[in-house]
């Protein structure tokens, strides 16, 4: 089958939508939600809801068929039972209707016979007919620029991350964590089964796609290995491509059976996979955001030399120790630059050195900028770390003035001379402190600078993006 | 030196302290702050501010030495300059007042001569006076129920749990974290550069203790290794001890010379030590509060076969995944098991089986419980994790009734049946849900049930708990 190139510009800013099998009761999934959607987040488009019944549906005009519409709609969102999918597919084929996706889960991930039958009665009628099939079994496309964002964060915010991914809960729980975190997506394909539009389908699309800088992928399952291993080694050197893979365990693989109804593959070919194209490759959700949110702020830094700034002597210890764990160094400073530390810090209670132990950096933005200042300065040093809430509720200094906006314009000025991340701990169980961190960390974020929410998380993402950019320097001498 | 069975219950509940060293200014350290947050905490006991000029101090009468008064106190409380220390302990050993804790830090931990050269001499004088000194360097001692609670939350809230520890800093997070996540502190030592009282002498007390039941440690270097293998072997089978390790790298343990003015050890030794004393060793302050957290609550599962309940596909496959990465199994649940299960899950869009994704158990607390009812009868599962809230912006149903004591009541009543905890991931960069997640785990954790705000964090608290267990029990058979 002939797949290079298919244009799946339709699927992300269709400028007309059916949504076939639109029930006239709300619920969580279902054509009623994604229509209830669709005109909350003010899609601009025209949208036609398919009821054999109903006259009017959610304010809209409702047509009993896809031939009885006024135009043929750019896209289809198939959302009638299985059984019915085959003749929904047929009707798009005759009215010229090329992009459909199936929202309509019970094929082959049921592990029937019946289901079986059916999926493999979807990629019989799209190959013959030459339809473009997303899922079925998924949530679909997903484009804030173009408010197509029936689920997830509405109405969305644009920016420049591309998502292909196996799981629609999944997909939509990145983008609100990107929204929310100040980043934003341009693309995002929720692709299910992926019995007819591969992984490798959306990829090569999104490869071309100027408005997608890095890509994140949550796979379960592989087509043709060989095709997305050659593909994803080639896009990586443009486009850094964060990849979770599900299912990399005998339990997470029989779900996965369950889930999209595919085979998970060896544990031993993904490794070698994720050797051989340079892919980044992240083991859970919250890695997957803290590695996606380096990528789409931060230069690639030229060592793994990090300067740790914070307060507090265990804290500096454990926060050293964590970083070396993690495969980060944190050297010694420069004499240079020892000599100027010690001439700010005092001798008991704080620590001059990487780490630095100051207190008076949380809370005296001068101090910070001053210190920062030598780090930047210094040639053992390519990333700084300031880590700047310590959630005591003993220490809070509510009259304090607040100093974030002076230290993230310091930063903004200066992140082009090492990459600059923030570590902002709002763990403790402490609600009040929990609502104030996850503010601050998004407060940074927005701004640009990437906030993480420990030390452990902080540094792995940056111990991907250091072996990014080392590999694709390797690469590129080769 | 003979430190065996030193009492040092003075230190946690003396009935008159002695402040020396008190300025009339407000700080965040030093003397005034500690009177100050005494007094906050309502400490019942007599409180003596020692100022050479001053009369009076917050409220209370000061004095000029601790000869002039009118009894002598229980406890010293010592937070005059480093070079003024050897005089006022002098003064503490012609009074009669032997234990004294330390607070000034500007001792070895400096790497200066005359830092060493006032540490040996604290020695001498304890050595030669018999002073029980805790620190220098240090936070001191804390204990809620004595309302001696300087640093930390106030009051604190009393429970269980043992705390020693080299770090200020970090002694004053658990308290706070364990306080907030419903856990209570019996006694806690912040107990610094451990000049003369060191960890064992501190684990020999609180192993006698019967109000502990657990031990936290976090340590950055040990003066007798061998004393302290011995006494952490024999008290682990009593009581768990969860370490804490600092300075397992060569930046961190450079840092510990500059933090505690103490050598951190060689790795390998303390790897030695680990598996010789069957303690159970963490690696970061939310891994030592997560295994804290189960152990203070659970009782020991009999086996490491967990039932995962929660919804989303990919959620499922990765939370599987991610708990056999961590240790634990996931397995197929018993043919008796999977009938009943068939029985209430749909075939479409929801997995029957372990992992289950039926998003009904999210909001419907009698599917949950006879979910739960199916794990605790079958035989194949020892451990329930419950996956609580996803944290979908577009899925919150703010009209849906709040099951959660419902639950809560549910799960208590049937804990001792197979150790069941909750995740509530409140990640995601939205502060309203961070909120609500922050105090949803805070209320299932004040019920009793450990909840976890990732299902990593999770699975590696259980492993702790189960290789605990598993350990006692091949130790008693010897």
């Amino acid at each position: 089958m002939e797949r290079l190139g298919h244009d799946l510009t339709r699927f992300f800013s269709p400028k007309s939508i059916a949504i076939v099998g639109v029930s006239r009761e709300a619920s969580h999934l279902g054509g009623m939600s994604f229509l209830s959607y669709l005109l909350d987040s003010g899609f601009p488009g025209r949208l036609y809801p398919i009821n054999l019944q109903a006259k009017e549906i959610g304010g809209l005009r409702a047509y009993p068929s896809l031939t009885s519409l006024p135009e043929v709609p750019e896209l289809a969102i198939v959302c009638v039972p299985a059984p019915h999918v085959p003749s929904v597919l047929e009707e798009c084929a005759r009215n010229g209707l090329k992009h459909i996706h199936i929202l309509t889960a019970g094929f082959k991930e049921t592990g029937t016979e019946e289901g079986e039958r059916l999926e493999e009665q979807v990629a019989a009628i799209a190959r013959e007919r030459g339809l473009l099939i997303m899922g079925p079994n998924c949530m679909g496309p997903y484009c804030p620029s173009s408010r197509l964002t029936a689920w997830g964060v509405i109405p969305g915010r644009a920016g420049h991350l591309g998502v292909i991914s196996q799981s629609g809960g999944i997909t939509q729980r990145l983008t609100e964590y990107t929204c929310f975190l100040g980043m934003g997506v341009d693309k995002a394909a929720s692709i299910g089964n992926a019995t007819v539009l591969d992984s490798a389908d959306y990829l090569e699309f999104m490869a071309e796609d100027e408005g997608i800088r890095l890509i994140a992928m949550y796979l379960e399952s592989v087509r043709d290995g060989k095709r997305l291993l050659h593909l994803v080694r080639d896009v990586n050197h443009q486009k850094p491509i964060i990849l979770l893979k599900g299912g990399g365990t005998q339990a997470g693989a029989s779900t996965v059976a369950s889930h999209t109804g595919s085979m998970a593959g060896e544990q031993t070919l993904w490794e070698a996979f994720v050797r051989q194209t340079g892919v980044i490759q992240v083991l859970s959700m919250n890695e997957w955001v803290d590695a996606i949110l380096a990528f789409y702020h931060l230069p690639g830094p030229t060592g793994k030399g990090v300067f740790l700034v914070g307060g507090g002597g265990g804290n500096s210890v454990l926060h050293a120790d964590t970083c070396i764990r993690e495969g980060l160094d944190v050297p010694s400073l420069s004499e240079a630059s020892m000599e100027r530390l010690q001439r700010i810090v005092p001798v008991a209670g704080s620590i001059a050195g990487n780490p630095l132990d100051l207190w008076m950096t949380f809370h005296d933005q001068a101090c910070l900028a001053e210190v920062l200042e030598i780090a930047y300065g210094d040639p053992q040093i390519q990333i700084v770390i300031v880590d700047r809430l310590i959630p005591r509720k003993i220490y809070h200094m509510p009259d304090m003035p607040d100093s974030t906006a002076t230290v993230i314009d310091f930063i903004r000025g200066n992140q082009h001379r090492k990459p600059t991340i923030f570590i902002v701990e709002s763990e403790g169980g402490d609600p009040g402190l929990a609502t104030k961190g996850s503010a601050l960390r998004a407060q940074l974020c927005e701004a640009g600078i990437p906030a993480y929410p420990s030390v452990e998380r902080a540094a792995r993402a940056l111990v991907h993006l250091h072996r990014y950019h080392t590999w694709c320097a390797t690469e590129d001498l080769i």
